[in-house]
């Protein structure tokens, strides 16, 4: 069998990574600041990344906190807000590892569906209005993991109406918000809070710069920044240093936009050729094609047998991941594609694979 | 007022960190593994560090986990084995974060004395014999965090045989051990194990590359390392690739042995001038001379008052930490001194600071 092509994982090809410009950035920070990235640190993050984070999102300092990743940033933030119990408003469907963190803390999961542009606020509004009081309500806005849709400004906006008056925080996860391939930016719901009390905001450099160098960050309330700052001194003293002293000289030099500009092209040539590919070789999948991030949502005709499916492309070598993983229950005719770990090459024999397998098994009903 | 003197915290001064080599181990680094740096990696650590560890403590590396720094690997370590009311052994004074995350647990704490070779065996066989049930008991083996005193060989064994005995994991938190600069290396307890299930190790590059890095790892049986695994790939996905490449470029260059041979001249060469100027300026004090690590305990007349020693000592630019943050209760005539952050040069300022603070207050009694 020919190698793998894997649609599955979330992650950057090599050759979107500017590893020169990451090896001269280490460089640069090892000679201009050597106490900073040898010493401790505290826990807030290493301080010249952390102010230009603040700068970026026209924020104080004392509102950011820079973790070792954004996952540790999420774990930190559920330890803070969500007891056993706790009622948790989350995407259906919504990234794995989210939805494993969240059931591992006993948390009440309540999952609303996801719409082409975004959470049903009206759902929402009627698990609000029914008693539901959330500890947090865990929304992806950008591209969404796993279904590549984006949250529209109208329902940004309402979600902060809600918020306010069901008085719950929006957490706001948001790591794909730089890699917009094509249409319009939006406002994030953090710069759209007046009150600056309503959203905890999270985002990271692993789609900027590099997953390996685990760098994430929050942006909330100061007392709650604070609250997590103590945990994290308590967790590990201090995130790691030497990285953050890399990124932030890769941002500081404008590397950054360079790198971004890279991976914004690779990706939307990507997504072009996914989507050709698929309406050529597996015309009865349906999906919405993503304006940037890194997944697209495949739904095949009702009866698919996902399981079944998984297994025959795992068998003509292309790896996909199971819609049903993003969910409690159903979706077993979804499957999500990534496409930010294939070359354009890989693409069109992936789905050629890919529609093989899913010719292979017999729909249902 | 001059600047303040520190003796307080445990970290190295700038002046013993490598920062070049440091430098020079990134970019060879990024040359030499670029898609291992750079992306996610997994929750075990970065592969060919991890195979270091485990050939330097002759292990397989199933049993072998990289964190990001020690601290993360304590946590995740008590994560696994404490649960509220867990009946824990640690020792008497003890590392003061130890004794934080311990509490914050919930934790039944029982400190058992430590002396001058190490934790009283005695004491514990007691405590053992009484019905105490420890899920982990917690030992700082080499120049104790925070009296500088050294595990004997025979307590090695010691307890060894109460852990086989009484069925109790020791936790072997090691992090000074290469970093002795007088008298003779004494075995792990790790490797004294023969059973191979009595003892968790933990370790870090802290101390002997720089704390920046942080990097830190656990040594134990393969089914708890396992679990701990999982609990990071929820908590992190992985630690910090490109932290670890560097310090695995660092290690197998041999940059590590030339760092520690700087580290422990001149952490030898402070430690005689602290003694030293103890002896002249402050000759009621006794202590006990390091063999290694970073930190020294004092103790001063009984009835000496050390809230308010420490406040003359603040006032007259010298830090120090207080004994009995090290304590659940007593200590009120301890303090600890620090001399890894201090330069040679300061060291004798220092204790005259201190000692004009320790005679400007009464002694009770």
């Amino acid at each position: 069998m020919a190698d793998t092509i894997s649609f599955a994982r979330g992650a950057p090809s090599l050759d979107i990574v500017d590893v020169e410009g990451l090896s001269a950035a280490a460089q640069r920070a090892f000679a201009n600041d050597p106490g900073g990235l040898t010493a401790y640190g505290t826990a807030i993050g290493y301080v010249p990344l952390r102010k230009w984070i603040a700068e970026k999102h026209g924020v104080d300092e004392s509102r950011v906190l820079v973790t070792n990743g954004s996952m540790q940033a999420d774990a930190f933030l559920f330890q803070t807000l969500v007891q056993s119990g706790s009622d948790v408003v989350v995407e259906k469907p919504t990234y794995d590892r989210t939805l494993l963190n969240l059931k591992s803390l006993g948390a009440q999961i309540h999952m609303v569906s996801l719409e082409r542009d975004g959470i049903s606020t009206d759902e929402l509004a009627g698990l609000l209005r029914g008693g539901v009081k959330p500890s947090l309500a865990h929304v992806i806005p950008n591209f969404q993991n796993p279904a590549g849709y984006t949250l529209s400004l109208e329902k940004r906006r309402a979600l902060l109406d809600l918020a306010g008056e069901f008085g719950f925080p929006i957490f706001e996860d948001d790591p794909y918000i730089d890699i917009r391939f094509a249409g319009e930016s939006l406002p994030t719901m953090l710069s759209l809070d007046e009150s600056d009390d309503k959203v905890v905001y999270a985002s990271s450099f692993s789609k900027t710069v590099a997953p390996g160098v685990r760098v994430g960050y929050l942006v909330g309330p100061a007392g709650l920044i604070d609250d997590i700052r103590k945990l994290a001194t308590n967790t590990y003293i201090a995130p790691n240093m030497v990285a953050q002293g890399i990124v932030y000289e890769f941002c500081a030099s404008g590397a950054i936009d360079r790198s971004i500009a890279t991976v914004k092209a690779a990706l939307a040539e990507r997504v072009d050729i996914l989507c050709d590919a698929l309406a050529e070789h597996l015309p009865e999948a349906t999906f919405q094609k993503p304006e940037g991030g890194y997944f697209m949502w495949v739904s095949l005709p009702e009866g698919s047998d996902i399981d079944a499916i998984f297994a025959a492309a795992s068998e003509r070598g292309v790896a996909i991941v199971k819609g049903t993983d993003f969910l409690l229950e159903g979706g077993e005719n979804t499957l999500r594609l990534a496409y930010s770990g294939v070359t354009a090459d890989q693409i069109e024999e992936g789905v050629k694979r890919l529609a093989e397998a899913v010719h292979a098994v017999p729909v249902a009903g």
